[in-house]
């Protein structure tokens, strides 16, 4: 099967039909385990350490331990150095859809020029704040706005 | 009401006090929008820009904008430069468990000494690659491991 092997999207199809046929040979082989680390610092700051998973039956060191922040603004009673958890949310998302578009889409042969994201998400702090049991705790919508800009060379394929 | 004012955990009750009073006085005030704009870098990288959030009644601009970046691991056709946007997922969630714990333990004079914690959750890669319909494409199941230390002196309170 020789089918999408190159590289699309900056994405290198031939390692992903690897990945893709081990998995089709040994379906345990999918089975991945994501890890975050997370200490507190004081005050509304905390700091999680990504540093390894578990993936294709055994365990994988990242190149490095990424470390990733998180604060709240001074009108939530923090230092405002650091993105809070819920934006942290919004980004996690934006990085899933986007990740999962490209990569599929070079899967099917269609090349992207460019992918910008746009996210909004409406939380009522009455929830969070236990001031009324009624309002929920978390975000109760999100928008989500993509701009993509596909390479004109693919419309005629 | 006069409770709760001073510094526990390292947060500012007077801060959040007033916010709390003043969403209690007007609870239009409580409805927040937070934002990320997210640029596709090529690849399996991304970025996402925070830089601004709504919230008590005003747009409101972050002290800098915080840049989150995402990549995939090697064995993910990826170029292992940052946390995947499932790792950021974890993140996510251990940073709002966090916060919330330490926020609602300062309220009610609760000291902390240390609060950490370990995130860990399961993906079958079949769902994402779409190898098997019956697999969901997400995490099937987070566990959260949270070790906390108290200061001694509040026992006694």
């Amino acid at each position: 099967m020789e089918k999408n092997i190159g590289r699309v999207n900056g994405i290198d199809l031939t390692v992903l039909e690897e990945t893709i046929g081990a998995i089709r040979k040994d379906p345990a082989l999918g089975a991945c385990r994501f890890r975050a680390r997370n200490r507190w610092l004081g005050g509304t700051r905390n700091c999680s350490t990504i540093s390894s998973f578990h993936g294709a039956g055994q365990e994988m060191a990242h190149a490095e331990p990424f470390l990733l922040n998180a604060d709240e603004p001074a009108v939530l009673a923090g230092g405002d150095k650091a993105a809070n958890p819920v934006e942290h949310l919004l980004n996690a998302l934006a990085g899933c859809i986007t990740t999962s578009m490209v990569a599929h889409a070079a899967v099917h042969g269609i090349a992207i020029d460019e992918l910008e994201s746009e996210l909004e998400g409406d939380i009522d702090l009455r929830g969070f704040l236990g001031l009324d049991p009624a309002v929920p705790r978390g975000y109760t919508a999100i928008r989500v706005k993509f701009r993509v800009k596909t390479a004109p060379k693919t419309l005629s394929c």
